[in-house]
C-alpha cells in the first residue's frame, strides 16, 4: 500500500508538471484509450449531477481538446502552478488526491484559481500507471473564465 | 524514521479531508481522550503568551465544539482546502508540519484563508496515531471571520 | 530512487522551514561552498537569458546577503510560508520541484507571493545532501517588492 502510494504521488506531480511546463500534447499519454475525464463542482456533485463542464470518454477526445486549446490560444499565454497533496487510496480502489492551481497571467499577475479533489480509477499497464477515470471536483462553482486547460 | 515519517503524512492528509469533506463529526476522533487543541499565532507562540484564540483539552470539548458549529452554521456554509506539506519529526519527538488553508465561500469567492504550522504530540494507540497535543500557529494574526471550523 | 526522492523531500521540507522559521543564518548550511544561487524568471528561461534577479556562486556570498538583509530589514518584518510538492529526479540527475510561497505582512495581510519551481543539482556530502545549484524559475516576472528573503 504505502509502495503504491508513493507511485500514485509520483503520478501526480508528473501530471501536474507536464500542465504547468506547457506540454499540453503530453497530457493524453497519462489516460487510457477508453477513459472518463469530467471537470465538476463540489455542489454538482452533492446534488447528483452528472453532467460535467469538460467531459472527454477517450484519449482522442483529450487530444482534440488539445487541438482545439492550441489553436484558439495564441495570443493569450497563462501560466498554472499545481500543487498536489497526498493521495489516499480508499476501499475499493478509488484514488482521491487534494489540488490546488494558481493562475500566473501575462502580466504577472497572480490568482488561485482553482482547488479541490481528484477522484481516479487508476489501472497498472504494463507497470505504468494510467487514468481509467479522472473526475476533477472544484470546490468553488464560479469560474471567471472559460476552463481552457486541463485541471 | 521514514515509516513513521510516512504514517504522519497520511494521518494529516486523513485529518484535512475530514475537515474538507465536511465530516466534522469524525474530526475529534484524531484525538486522544485527554488531549490539548489549540489554535494561536505566531506573533503570541513570539511573546510566549499561552492562551489560545481556540482552546480544548479533552475530547469532550472538541465534540462539544462541533456540535455547537452545527447549530450556529445552517444559514451559511463554506468549504475549506487544506494543503499540508511534509511533517518532520523533531528531537524529543515533537512534529512539525506546515499548512495552507484556502476558504470557497458560498459564491464561490476563493481567499487565503490561513497558512501556518501544526506542533504536535502524537501518541500510537493499538496501532493508530492520535493527537495528544496538536497547536495549530497560524502566521497571521489576522482573522476576517470569528474561527469558524477547525484548522 | 524511492529512497533518494525521500531524502530530497525531507531536504525541501528543512529548507523552507529554515526560511519560515526566520533562521536565515543556517540558510547557507543548505550549499557547498561552491555553489550557484540563482533566482530567475520561467520568461527568462525561455528567452534563453543567463542572468538572474538574484546571484551567488559561493556560500560566502549568501551568508553576505543574509547580513545585508539584517542590517536592513529591522524596522519591517514579513513572514513566508513555503508549500513544497514532490521532487522529481530527471535523467542526468537534475532535480525540478515546484513551490509556493505565500507572504504574511506584519499588519496579517496574506498574499501569494511567488509560485514556481526549484531547478537543483545536489551533492551528498558524507550523508548529508547539499545543493550544488540551486536555480529558482519563478512563473511571473513581476514582483511588488525587491526580492529580499531567500526563495
Amino acid at each position: 500500500m504505502a509502495e503504491l502510494q508513493a507511485r500514485l504521488a509520483v503520478l501526480n506531480a508528473d501530471y501536474a508538471r507536464c500542465i504547468d511546463d506547457d506540454r499540453l500534447e503530453e497530457w493524453p499519454g497519462f489516460f487510457l484509450e477508453r477513459c472518463l475525464y469530467k471537470i465538476t463542482t463540489a455542489d454538482n456533485v452533492a446534488k447528483g449531477y452528472e453532467a460535467g463542464l469538460v467531459y472527454a470518454d477517450s484519449r482522442a477526445m483529450l487530444k482534440d481538446r488539445v487541438s482545439a486549446l492550441r489553436e484558439a490560444n495564441v495570443y493569450e499565454r497563462q501560466r498554472y502552478r499545481h500543487i498536489v497533496g497526498l493521495p489516499a487510496v480508499r476501499d475499493g480502489g478509488a484514488v482521491e488526491t487534494p489540488f490546488l492551481v494558481v493562475r500566473i497571467m501575462r502580466d504577472g499577475k497572480m490568482d488561485l484559481f482553482a482547488t479541490g479533489r481528484y477522484l481516479d480509477r487508476i489501472s497498472d499497464l504494463n507497470g505504468s500507471l494510467k487514468f481509467e477515470e479522472r473526475i476533477v471536483v472544484c470546490d468553488s462553482s464560479r469560474f471567471d473564465t472559460l476552463l481552457a486547460i486541463p485541471l
